[in-house]
C-alpha cells in the first residue's frame, strides 16, 4: 500500500469512528479515558525500553542536546502522562452543552449546541507525552485524532498508542477513535493536511518552520501558534512596586516559552525612574538589552555592564529571542505603546503597568493580542493558568479559538431549533 | 500601478483603517451607518443611473435574465439597502464586550473580550445591495472591509462605495475602512486571497464555482456557504398533523434558497400512512419526486402522476436541485436517517418532525450539521429568523462560525486578564 492509500484509509477510519465518538456518552469516554492511565502504568517498562531504542537512534544520528532532551521520558514522564489522563477525565465534558436558547416571533425556540468539530490531525515533534495529551483531549472533546509525531519518537509513539487503543476498546470505543501514524515517510503529513473530506482540522505543534510549511500547504484549516514576542508596557503611572516583579517574572522566570516577554516598552516620563533599576535587576540574571538611542543612555549611566547592552535594530523589534536578551524602549505614552505593539508584536501575548483605569481599558480593548494583560506577568498566558484545565497548544489565529486552546477549543456550536410544526410564513 | 501593487496598497490601508474602527466608539459607528443610509437616499437617482448604465452593458454583452434580474436595482431596493443600514445601526455593538470573568488561584482574574477580526475581505457576484450591507457588518463589527464586487455591477457599487465613504467621512472615521475594489481585473480577486499580512478573513458569497476556487487558492482563512442539501426525516413516531406543513413549508415555500429541502427521508413503519398524501401534495405544486424502489412503488399506487415520478441514482441523494425536485427514501428510522443524513448532507440544515423525545434528542447531536431541528420547517434557518438582526452569509465550516453568520461571527474572543501585580510562581 502506498502511502496515499494508507492515509486514505487512516482518514476513512477516522471519519467513521468520529461519528461514534461525538455521540459517545461521557461516562464512556472517561472510562476510556482511566482505562489508557492504567495501561500507560501498566506498561511503563515497555514505554521506557521503546523510548531507550529512540534515544539510541537519536544519538546515532547525532541529534542535538536539546532533541535529545525533549524526546527523553523518564518514570516520572511516564507517571505524568498518567495524571494528565485522568486529569482530562475529571474535566467537564463540553459535547452536547446547549446555551442561549431564545423564542423567536416565529414560536421556534432557537439555541446552540457545543459539538465536535469531528476529526483532528496533531502533527508534532519530538515529545512523546504529545501522543498520550492529545489523544486524551481529542477524546474527550469528542473528536477522532490522526496524530503524526515526530520519527526521532517512533518506537515510543507507538507503545503510547497500543495503551490508548486498549483504553479505548475497555470502554467499547472504536479503536481507530486515536490513530498514530506508523510511517516516518514525510509525505504522510503531506497527505494528512490535504484531505478535507476526512479531516476537519490541522494542531501543528512544533517549531515555527513546521508550522509555517503546514500552514503554506494545508488544504484544512489550521489551529496554529507562531512567534511568541510578549510586551510589558511600564506606563508613566506605573505602580513602583509592581514594575520590577512584572518585568522580573516576564522576562527571567523561564527564557524558552512562548509566553515570556521580549520587549519592555516604557514611557519616556518615567524611564528615568525606573530604567536603571530594571537593568541593573535584567543585568544581575544575565540579560542582554538591546536598547534604543535613548534608553542605551539610561542604562549606561546607570552602571550597566558594557557586555550586557547593545545598540537595538529594527530587527530586535520583531524578535523572538527564547533567550537571556530583551529589546528595550523608550515611547510616548500609551498611544505609542499600542501602536509598536500592534505593529511588532506576534498578536500572542501583550501586558500593560498602570494604575491609570482608562490607560488599561484601552489597552486591553485596542492591543490585538491572544491575551492582554493589566498589572499581570505575561507569563500567565497558560491553559492551566488560565483554568482550562489542559490545552492543545496556543493559538495565535484571529478566528476560531486565540490564545490556550483547551477542550472548547476543539469544538464549535451548531444551530438547534425546538419547534413545534412551525412552518415559515 | 500594477494589479500587485493596488491591492497591497488597498490591504495596507485596510489594516491601518481597521486599528481606527476597531477602536471606534458606538456612536461614531453608528453615526457613520446612519449617514451612509442618508447619502444612499439622497443619491438614489445616481444609483439607479449607474445602475442603468451597468444594465445596459449586461444586456450588450447578452447576459441571462436571471442574471440581469440579480444586477437590476429599483428605488424600492435603495430604500432598502438604506433601511438595512439603519437596521444594523441599531443591533447592539458587540465589539469589546466583556464575558466569563473568573478569579484564579493565582489571584489574577481571567476572561474574554470580543473583538474585531481586522479586515475582512468580501468577494460577491452580481447583486449591488451586497455591498451597502457588507461594509454596513463590517463596520459595526469594528472590522475594514475590502469589497469586491461582480465586474457587471462595477459602476453602481463605485456609486453606492461614494456614499458608504461620505458617511465614514462625516463621522470622522477613515474613509479606507471600506474600500470597494475599482478593477475588473480577476487578478486582484488572486491577491486579495493571499494578503494574509492585510485580510484576516474572506467570506466569499455567490456560486459553489466561485466558492470552490476561492477556497482552494486562498492563503487566508474563508467562511464559505457551499450546498444546502437539506433533509427532512419523518420519523415513525411523527404527529401527523405536523408532517404535510413541514414538508410543504420546508420543500414548496422557495425552490432556489439554500434552507429548502432537497431530500425526505421516511420512517418505513409510516411510510404506507403518510407518503401517499406527502406524494400528492408534492405533484399538485408540481414537484416531481426521485423516489428509491420502495417508495416509488407507493408513490405509484397512489395515484401520482407517472411524470412527477423517477427512480433515484445514488446521485440523487447528494444533490442540491434548487428546483421543483426532491429525493425520496425509505429509511429503517432514526438510526439508518442520522447515517444517511450524516453521509449525504451537506452539513447544512436537516430537520426530523417526531413526538419521541429521546429521538428527537438523539438527532439534535447526532446529525452533523450546521442547523438541526425538531418539529419545524429547515426553512429557519436564517439570520433574521434565528434573531441575528442581519446576516453576512450562511457558513458550512466547521471551525469558528456554523451556520447563519451575522455581527458575531464577524468577530472573535481574546483572553483577558485583570492583575493587581500578579507573578507566576
Amino acid at each position: 500500500m502506498d502511502i496515499k492509500q494508507y492515509m486514505q484509509q487512516v482518514g476513512k477510519q477516522a471519519r467513521a469512528a468520529s461519528r461514534l465518538v461525538a455521540a459517545a456518552s461521557t461516562d464512556a469516554k472517561n472510562r476510556a479515558l482511566l482505562a489508557m492511565a492504567a495501561q500507560i502504568r501498566a506498561h511503563q517498562a515497555e514505554l521506557l525500553a521503546a523510548n531507550e531504542s529512540d534515544l539510541a537512534q537519536a544519538r546515532t544520528d547525532g541529534l542535538d542536546t536539546a532533541m535529545i532532551d525533549r524526546l527523553t521520558l523518564t518514570a516520572k514522564g511516564v507517571e505524568s502522562m498518567a495524571q494528565g489522563l485522568e486529569q482530562i477525565a475529571a474535566l467537564p465534558d463540553p459535547v452536547g452543552e446547549i446555551s442561549n436558547v431564545k423564542r423567536r416571533p416565529s414560536g421556534i425556540q432557537v439555541g446552540h449546541m457545543r459539538v465536535p468539530l469531528g476529526v483532528i490531525g496533531i502533527i508534532y515533534e519530538a515529545r512523546p507525552n504529545v501522543t498520550a495529551d492529545a489523544a486524551g483531549l481529542c477524546l474527550k472533546s469528542g473528536n477522532a485524532a490522526i496524530l503524526r509525531g515526530g520519527k526521532e519518537a517512533l518506537h515510543c509513539n507507538q507503545a503510547i498508542a497500543a495503551c490508548v487503543r486498549a483504553g479505548l476498546a475497555s470502554a467499547g470505543l472504536p479503536e481507530t477513535a486515536v490513530q498514530v501514524i506508523e510511517t516516518i515517510d514525510r509525505a504522510a503529513v503531506g497527505e494528512l493536511i490535504a484531505m478535507p473530506q476526512y479531516v476537519d482540522v490541522i494542531v501543528p505543534r512544533g517549531g515555527k518552520g513546521l508550522i509555517e510549511r503546514i500552514s503554506k500547504d494545508a488544504r484544512v484549516p489550521v489551529i496554529k501558534h507562531l512567534d511568541g514576542n510578549c510586551h510589558v508596557y511600564i506606563d508613566d503611572e506605573a505602580d513602583a512596586a509592581k514594575v520590577i516583579p512584572i518585568v522580573e517574572n516576564s522576562k527571567t522566570q523561564r527564557y524558552g516559552t512562548c509566553n515570556t516577554a521580549e520587549s519592555l516598552l516604557i514611557a519616556r516620563g518615567v524611564a528615568q525612574r525606573f530604567l536603571p533599576a530594571i537593568g541593573r535587576m535584567l543585568a544581575d540574571k544575565g540579560v542582554e538589552m538591546r536598547a534604543c538611542e535613548e534608553s542605551l543612555v539610561i542604562l549606561h549611566d546607570a552602571g550597566i555592564a558594557q557586555d550586557k547592552l547593545k545598540l537595538a535594530t529594527e530587527q530586535d523589534w520583531f524578535e523572538e529571542y527564547l533567550a537571556p536578551i530583551i529589546a528595550v524602549k523608550i515611547v510616548d505614552g500609551i498611544d505609542a505603546a499600542i501602536t509598536h505593539i500592534n505593529t511588532y508584536s506576534s498578536q500572542h501575548t501583550d501586558a500593560i503597568v498602570s494604575e491609570n483605569y482608562t490607560k488599561a481599558m484601552r489597552f486591553l480593548r485596542e492591543v490585538d493580542s491572544s491575551s492582554v494583560m493589566v498589572n499581570a506577568s505575561t507569563r500567565f498566558a497558560d491553559g492551566f493558568e488560565y483554568g482550562l484545565g489542559a490545552e492543545i497548544g496556543i493559538s495565535t489565529d484571529k478566528i476560531h479559538a486565540r490564545g490556550p486552546v483547551g477542550l472548547e477549543g476543539l469544538t464549535s456550536q451548531k444551530w438547534i431549533v425546538f419547534g413545534n410544526g412551525e412552518i415559515r410564513k
